[in-house]
């Protein structure tokens, strides 16, 4: 018996309801004037909660580890990250709404551009259109329905990005990549990383094979990279695990996707952080736990926009009103990891975590921000142990022994 | 190996003296003016020893479990909480001074009230006197002494609540309550959670069925239901751990069980929190570790008393001079849970942990307070981690590793 089994014997369904509202990546690095952007931003709302919550700040997954959205997500979610890893492919897949069963292994591709000599010229086939692509994977899933008694269904993303799922009993992951990276070289074909993987990479690489064929007259979109070739995790959900009934608003389609995989419920919602809350007000009635995504805070600190980064967390700062007027029983605000727009990419500094509900010690934080966050009554803890605060707050935990 | 094992490995036996100070439940929610029991009461000795000592917070199992008594002294024990699970029957019988050996299987039992049609017409037997309940108990241990080889114990607790243990070679827990738990059903038997628990099993419905023959004439009491059916957890003693001389200083039985469990001697002591110190003290040639244990804060917890828990709480403050006196090499003072007066019941909020001695890095704290101290040097760490500090600041810990 570990923690996680305890938890699942502890916990209760009630009708207390808690907010999770990951903004993605907003932990950030100071820069203009000294300040992050969390900092920097005008944010009379967040501060004003802040001052009447307990914070602190969370590690994904370690100190120093900086990680992908998956396992970011995972331990956010209340699962172990180490142990639950979810594979890129699989992730896409979900991602652009394919629903994945237990039996699948999913990849992401590329359409890719090749020469005379079989020779990559571009891994990206010129970022052909979404168009294209699903011209592309129409003429690809004609040729390719089945392989060896393994049914392939590939599905166009977007630009150059599809996803192959390849569903058949006894299908094993421990694949390599199937794409050199780099342009200049030949096709890679899959390896098997474990001995228990040959006869899937042998479906991989026939896949491969049949698709150069069907593709050998188009241009550029006339070979594919498989890269992430993974099984679906197969985790127990949320409500199997916590009780809860989960609900997720989210505009990104690997955020749905991951939703997805813990068993929540994706409800629809429009494009902007308004519409996000509108979504979460327009089903509050109908679950217990609510997942809401702001996806652009990462996107932003991708693209290393350091004031866009700043603007999109005032234009949430702005939004939090809706969200107290539900007056959830738990309000949960944090990030999944933090995306410094000084380095253009997700990071492994600690995430901001605020926690408001009536059954905490208000600290002495008053902004929202990284650095008074350290001061913060809820310490440093890893981002598995949010779920069980969130349910300990909503008097969703009964006690551990007598 | 883990870290357990090496801490066995690297204690040793010295003449400094370790005094660990447990404020059941002292840990509070800000309630009155805004403040926690411990934030208003008057707290002078407590507040200057806070100043000239290292602070933190203790998590008893990990952020958001609320421990019962059990799990939560085990972890301030020293001993992993989730490995060494202590069954409600154990804590029952430890209440009422059983000295269990390490053969025994426990259970707590309630005398209820059954119909013509053995249907359960109240639970608790019209909550019966005490002294009835030690009337019934001796029925029954008149006429079951025994069953099969299995010696039967029965004792009454208050009220309509009694303890049977069984004990014998081979018996095993992994049982079901013997409770359907509602008024208007059946008497319910136990079943083996376990194929090994089989045989025991057959042991307590054979009590079960033995009960209800000696009980037919009398009434209320005409029936019995059994629960929490635990096996003693056989734990190695502290001084086979930590090589440590341990006393016990406790006016609740369920706490002197608790000691009892660790391999503590328990000492005599009087009812008052200065009749404690005075066992202490009259006790101090003889021990090298002292758990002494306040119940009272815990108790006004639990009834919502927070004008009396603050004046337990002070009262304790007037007896640390007691304590100071016999100027011990360590000195810890915390909780083993937080029991808020807003809550009347244990919570999952850290406790305050105290730590002084002659090797610390003395902090900015200057109050002892749940709030201030998550300012302290210490920071936040599971309750299971304070046995090696109070060792390493004892000198009782050698070097891991050349």
């Amino acid at each position: 018996m570990n923690i996680q089994d305890i938890i699942k014997e502890l916990s209760i369904s009630t009708e207390s309801k808690i907010v999770l509202l990951v903004a993605d990546g907003v932990g950030d690095l100071p820069s203009k004037e000294g300040k992050t952007t969390l900092e920097y931003a005008n944010t009379p709302n967040l501060d004003e909660l802040a001052a009447r919550s307990v914070c602190g700040l969370t590690d994904p997954i370690s100190r120093g580890i900086t990680p992908g959205s998956g396992p970011a997500h995972v331990s956010l979610f209340g699962y172990d990250p180490i142990k639950c890893q979810i594979g890129r492919g699989v992730l896409e897949a979900l991602g652009i709404d394919i629903e994945l069963t237990k039996d699948d292994l999913a990849c992401r591709g590329n359409f890719a551009t090749i020469d005379n000599n079989g020779l990559i010229t571009d891994r990206r086939a010129g970022r052909i259109s979404t168009e294209t692509n699903q011209k592309m994977c129409s003429l690809l899933q004609e040729s390719i329905n089945e392989i060896d008694g393994v049914k392939v269904i590939i599905k166009p993303g977007k630009e150059h990005r599809f996803v192959v799922v390849f569903r058949g009993k006894e299908l094993e992951d421990g694949i390599s990549d199937a794409d050199p990276q780099l342009t200049g070289k030949k096709i890679k074909y899959a390896e098997a990383l474990r001995p228990e993987s040959k006869e899937s990479v042998r479906i991989v690489n026939q896949f491969i094979d049949k698709a150069l064929e069907a593709l050998k007259e188009q241009h550029p979109a006339n070979a594919v990279l498989l890269r992430g070739i993974a099984k679906h995790p197969g985790l127990p959900s949320m409500n199997e695990l916590f009780k809860l009934k989960p609900a997720a608003i989210a505009t990104y389609p690997m955020y749905r996707g991951l939703a997805k995989l813990v068993g929540m419920d994706v409800v629809d919602t429009g494009e902007t952080i308004a519409d996000e809350f509108v979504a979460l007000k327009d089903n509050y009635q109908q679950y217990d736990f609510f997942y809401v995504h702001i996806k652009k805070t990462d996107s932003y600190g991708e693209d290393g926009n350091y004031d866009a980064k700043v603007k999109i967390i005032e234009e949430l700062d702005g939004c939090i009103p809706q969200l107290l007027e539900l007056n959830p029983d738990v309000i949960a605000i944090t990030g999944d990891h933090s995306t410094p727009a000084a380095l253009s990419a997700h990071s492994w500094h600690p995430n901001p975590f605020l926690l408001y509900s009536r059954y905490i010690r208000v600290d002495e934080v008053k902004h929202f921000s990284e650095n008074e966050f350290v001061r913060g009554g809820l310490g440093r803890f890893p981002a598995m142990e949010a779920i069980p605060l969130m349910l300990a707050n909503a008097l969703k935990l009964n006690k551990y022994g007598a």
